[in-house]
């Protein structure tokens, strides 16, 4: 019973091993024959389900509350924050007809939402009694990508959370982006195991509209860099905009602070598959695992069918009380069948069971993680079971962060900069003058290296810019990017 | 501390009393400014998700899995099936432009998604092995309604679930459609207390592309009845249609039957609303609530404040133990305002706490159900309010039952019937022949009653069609109807 591996070295062929990951594992169908937009099969939406509750429990603790809003925006709301439609117009699927007509307005599907949702703010909110205001929205969102599209990587409709947050103050505000920061790392590095950088995007590769922007970029095995999620401080830009006024303490009426978080949930699956499967498919953390524990028997013909039957049913029940997600498969398929079908699913643990384990009151337990088999007896069973359940998500987080911290070199000339991405270096960081003018050419000179950001408490002082020699202001990071 | 009732009586003024609810209960915003499209605010998203919840829990423990398919339906997708574009053409939107330029293909928003599932389904569907294969999807879905539309009862954007199943046979089709209605009942009559009529729509009156469908409808306090979900066996239409093919046990292959089954959220949100609520407010079965036990201090000058908090946070932190959802409001608002605050938002259970109570070991509990009043003692608080929980959906449950049974008569003939409609009687059956003809001639006499189907084991043997003199072929059920 040696499964051998299926799949590509993602390493190497990362587009294909991804391809015959999300089919061999019956995630995502791209064959809906509409560019950019995807099925979601019943294995990927049991994930994507996981992803979304744990979001919206950590978000309804820290004070959010859900709500919805239409998808469709009136045109003249979508235009009514200057930067805003800027940066998204040529990105805006428009409804124009309806019925045997046309319509009077023509509506744009959300490409996000704060166009939809600050009109609501400004009937809304009155006064400082009713700050902080906290809400999200779970929802897909369009977007007409004209790149090329692949799916949850870049797509045309994209699953995400958007919290929409409205504060009497800027540092109120300010603590927000923080908390959403924190929240993201609860959920994506604590439990999902995916280490990212959170960087500052440079002043010209803000989202529209905002103050300021950070992101959450993890590093996919291609090299290239994935944004999985963004905060925004918008400042006052939107509340002017759209009249979002409290009369403060003061009795003066003022304009509210805001910000925004995007939350990837497309993304984050793709990250979720890219970041640790393997070549035998799909390597899941034990909490986000629809099947967290299969059980397989295995019969010999000698050895009574009903008695094995029976153990099977005792340890299924063992572990069903203690709340793990437990499926006994004793369909008719071969066991290697068996083992290489939840290989590729990425079910965390799998249990065998033979007339040996039977006999001696064991099961054999194979981590998916690391693929190793250990004996255990039935007694420390549930044991074992929680242990393995809390190391898989630290070994599965040790092994990306090291390809993440092994990935990024440090650059002080153009000329250092240039060697690394003939090496393949993939993250590349570099003294940094914050002109988009230099972007633009290290990008073409680098062959599609992108500043990503900063982190603010890296030190640039007496560093000169790669590109122009002028005074660095910080330390950008330069990677490839979807 | 007599709160006066402030909502109109919604058996005379439903309208005004909907309008008021929804808008102080903070529940729908229905100024968004597109037609036909709302905001749900965040205490309706929270009773609206623990709807899904439900039905999602329901639909897994019966074989369904989640999924999720794309927003937009290509132009020819939507025509392959004939009498189904019929059904939905003039209902459509159609996104035709997208960044600056036009679309190559108009795209519909979903207005129902058998057009986006059937093709994928054709390429998933291979053998009897196969089957049954039974998904979800909770989404939005968008119909363009020229009728004037009403937050949640009529919208352009509505919430559902829909289920799509498919099988080797008629017959497991068939019990199929009889387990959507069993789902359906232990959701809404069982655990929110609408009662309805379950009916087999009109063969004029059926889902476009089915080969018959049923309805739930149940009745508001204007004597109109709402429809809040659908089942359909689709027969082989569809999956004639879509190619839909497997082979079977005999190794030939067959086009697949199929059945789908849509349970309106929005609508049923609407139902508990109005079927519930009184000239307070919402009244809320306790499962749905958000709040369920809402705890007021009625703090007295001379007695000590920390004692009475102290005392309320032992009352609160033994509700929490049994994982009721309790809030504590210990704002600065009055004992008055605050009654009338959660009497609005129909929370089932508020728990009065003073100095009588701190001394004498008790609470004060007050049951939005039947506005009573009943003293406590804190041993038995539990137990009390466990009980209560489960006493609320049935006595709501009853006194709407109640209320559908009595607006309910038999008509022999149109005199009959055009008598009881001076009457304003609600809801007439009446025997009937079946014929689309005759049902629009009864429309036109009784200025607006509709054909709402019937309930399939009523004898209607030796009755005539009270329009037409032919033999009857089953009771019809007249409505008015959204």
């Amino acid at each position: 019973m040696i499964v051998e591996p299926s799949l590509p070295d993602k390493s190497k062929n990362m587009s294909q091993w991804y391809d015959d990951v999300i089919s061999r594992a019956e995630l995502i169908d791209n064959r809906y024959g509409v560019k950019g937009f995807v099925v979601y099969r019943p294995y990927a939406m049991m994930i994507v389900k996981r992803i979304y509750q744990m979001f919206e429990e950590e978000l309804e603790k820290t004070g959010h509350y859900p709500a919805l809003f239409p998808l469709v925006i009136p045109e003249k709301m979508l235009r009514k924050e200057a930067e805003h439609i800027k940066g998204f117009e040529g990105q805006v699927f428009w409804i124009t007809k309806a019925g045997y007509g046309e319509i009077e307005e023509k509506l744009a599907l959300r490409p996000t939402s704060e166009t939809a949702i600050y009109p609501m703010y400004s009937l809304w909110i009155k006064s400082h009694k009713d700050l902080p205001f906290k809400l999200y929205q779970s929802v897909a969102v369009y977007r007409y990508e004209t790149k090329a599209t692949r799916p949850l990587l870049r797509g045309r409709e994209f699953l995400w959370i958007e919290t929409h947050d409205v504060f009497r103050s800027e540092e109120d505000a300010r603590k927000q982006v923080n908390e959403d920061a924190a929240i993201f790392k609860r959920i994506v590095w604590d439990k999902l195991g995916i280490p990212f950088l959170h960087l500052r995007r440079e002043e010209y590769d803000k989202f529209a509209g905002a103050e300021y922007s950070y992101a959450f970029d993890c590093l996919l095995p291609d090299g290239r860099v994935l944004q999985i999620g963004t905060t925004h401080y918008l400042g006052t830009k939107f509340s002017k905009a759209f009249e979002i006024v409290f009369q403060d303490v003061d009795e003066k009426n003022k304009y509210a602070h805001q910000t925004c978080f995007g939350i990837g949930i497309s993304r984050i699956l793709a990250a979720l598959i890219l970041v640790h499967g393997d070549e035998f498919g799909l390597v899941l953390p034990f909490d986000i695992a629809p099947i967290q524990v299969v059980i397989i028997p295995i019969p010999k013909k000698e050895f009574d069918h009903n008695k094995l039957m029976k153990y099977i049913d005792d340890v299924s029940q063992i572990l069903r009380r203690e709340g793990f997600r437990v499926l006994v498969d004793d369909s008719e398929k071969s066991p290697g069948e068996k083992f290489y079908y939840y290989d590729m699913r990425g079910v965390p643990i799998r249990i065998e069971v033979g007339p040996r384990e039977v006999d001696s009151e064991t099961v054999t337990v194979f981590r998916r993680d690391l693929r190793e088999r250990l004996t255990v007896s039935i007694t420390e069973l549930v044991e074992t079971i929680r242990r393995i359940s809390t190391e898989i998500s630290n070994i599965l987080r040790e092994r990306a962060e090291k390809y993440l911290r092994e990935s990024i070199v440090y650059a002080e000339t153009l000329g250092d900069v240039l060697r690394y991405v003939d090496e393949g270096k993939k993250i590349i960081k570099a003294p940094f003058c914050g002109r988009e003018e230099c972007a633009e050419e290290l990008k073409v000179e680098t062959n599609g290296y992108e500043t990503r950001g900063y982190i603010e408490d890296e030190d640039s002082s007496n560093k000169c810019c790669v590109v122009c020699g002028r005074p660095a202001s910080h330390i950008t990071y330069l990677a490839k990017a979807y």
